[in-house]
């Protein structure tokens, strides 16, 4: 059985989760991937970090969060001057970066899935920053270090959808996709149906903590951007950054225009497509109107949705409901096993 | 380059579609896996067989099954005595085995891919008996020949179900799922809804060559059950045949039942399900009344749907529009890619 270290570079919700979700999930790694794991390496930004070549005692870190205290307790080495100092002393196999999604460049999440490759690590990450700003480059450089950059969880959060076509989907052309991509003004546009103004689905969206404190990264369809973007580069080879998709928000749409094009059978979805075209290729948020005879039409409240068109299947769509940490938590120990399994 | 000739057992719609869809990838193959390929051996139930190692002229087959004409012309050897004798005389890599389903005990088609596998080809099937009748033994045999037995095409055309768990979802536990698998039966229901009677609607897929001469295997709920047993055989490692699959069809629904129900706002869908239970895997197919909130809802005509429920995710469904011969043929495409690439 092999042993693979493994440290996490942000342990809020999401990395949380995935520690739970590695424990639980220890018996089974073990008995059908012959796959074991150590836990050596923690830093946050908030409760300090911990460094334990011998493997840190996950449950105490989990309480030592919960209780908002500093992981530094559970370190036996010096605390790290820098976060590339943390990633050289983790000494470990794998990476799992989980920090802030930073639109305009990617930073610092790029220069750590580097350093981490760059030592050998497999570098997996939930942060779209790195696929949009760095996707060439880091795949790149993982391959000429024999490793894996992956990062299934950065679009539907765990759903299977870059490993669908990395792996399941051989030989197909992907022509084109739309989908819901953004859960937030999914969930807005649901609350304005049944009549509550923009500014009340927004402040319960943040109330039961969907939405940020700014909630404008998603409202303006920068997240849904980002998404596109980061679809575009992988699964249609195409570099785009986010500010190359064309964009519009939903802070313009009343809870009156909503509920009248509902009874007109009509449902606006904030709408994510790009498409091959003679000229490159296409992308786009924007809000539209749907029908009922489109499987978008019933995609309510956080559920997701993503739409395929390819040059060898019918329209193939893929539905997420009820997402969250920890779906983002599967995403990341999926791409883990994926990574380490002979490919 | 690896080149790898492959033999056809059958060569009807899905057959013919398989070998002009390798024809259109023939480049592609080449230069996204460095695979290349030779047809080698044809046999078919009314238009003879031919073998020749150098490779058959794959145009000049087509044409012979479009003008009804005899393969037997193109051979450069003897007719085959038997199946079993065209199995060996054709020395292929690949056997793609593509008869009519047998639902009793899914021969002949095991022994044609049991035969192939001991012979040391990769086994690749559309035909549903084997995966329900010999799952187990065929993929042992495949494993302990360092081949694959696989079969993407017998669940949703070409929609990559099996694949999907076996490469995209590692460390995922299926709990449960739900879906409409046969085509024939769910075209039946949505013309129902304008006004057909049943007969009429039964006439209407005959037309249009959906439905056979005796549709009694779609109507009755065996096609539907062969593909739920395949489904718990395989993703749920649990052996079930199609008799033991809780079997209800849709012969007694009228179309002023079904107008009657939307107008209600419900519809009827011919439910394929499987749950995991302390007594085991409760397996069934049976009409019910799906509401507007359900995925199934708006999956009309052809078009056809399989959500799962599983231990890391919400619900995920996967919903393929518009299957025919051309998407079978994908499936054992893609099958034929995974079967040779370096697991």
């Amino acid at each position: 059985m092999t042993q693979y270290k493994l440290a996490f570079i942000g342990f809020g919700n999401v990395g949380q989760a995935l520690a739970r979700l590695l424990e639980r999930k220890r018996t089974e790694l073990a008995a059908r991937y012959d796959l074991s794991f150590l836990s050596v390496a923690i830093i946050t930004g908030r409760h300090g970090a911990a460094i334990d070549p011998q493997g840190l005692d996950i449950q105490r870190a989990l309480k030592i969060i919960a209780n908002d205290d500093n992981l530094n307790e559970l370190s036996t080495r010096a605390t790290p001057k820098s976060m590339l100092d943390f990633i050289h002393a983790s000494q470990a196999d794998v990476l799992f970066e989980n920090t802030p999604v930073n639109y305009e460049n990617g930073q610092p999440a790029v220069g750590h899935l580097q350093a981490a490759l760059e030592l050998g690590m497999h570098a997996i990450t939930a942060n779209k920053g790195p696929v949009v700003h760095a996707y060439q480059q880091l795949t790149q450089l993982a391959a000429s270090k024999g490793k894996r950059f992956l990062f299934e969880s950065t679009v539907m959060d765990g759903a299977p959808i870059f490993s669908l076509f990395r792996s399941a989907l051989p030989a197909a052309q992907l022509l084109s996709f739309q989908g819901i991509f953004n859960s937030t003004t999914n969930l807005i546009l649901t609350r304005m149906e049944t009549g509550e103004s923009f500014a009340e689905a927004v402040a319960y969206a943040q109330s039961i903590g969907i939405a940020e404190t700014d909630p404008s990264g998603d409202i303006d369809g920068w997240d849904a951007a980002i998404k596109v973007a980061a679809l575009v580069n992988v699964l249609m080879g195409v570099a785009v950054k986010p500010a190359q998709v064309t964009r519009e928000g939903i802070r313009h749409i009343t809870s009156e225009q909503v509920r009248r094009s509902l009874a007109q059978g009509k449902r606006y979805k904030l709408v994510c497509s790009a498409r091959r075209t003679p000229q490159g290729v296409q992308a786009q948020v924007a809000p539209e109107l749907v029908g009922a005879d489109s499987p978008m039409y019933n995609v309510m409240g956080t559920t997701s949705i993503a739409q395929f068109e390819t040059d060898v299947l019918g329209q193939l769509s893929l539905i997420e409901a009820d997402p969250g940490p920890h779906t983002t938590a599967y995403g990341l120990l999926a791409d883990f096993v994926n990574a380490v399994q002979p490919i």
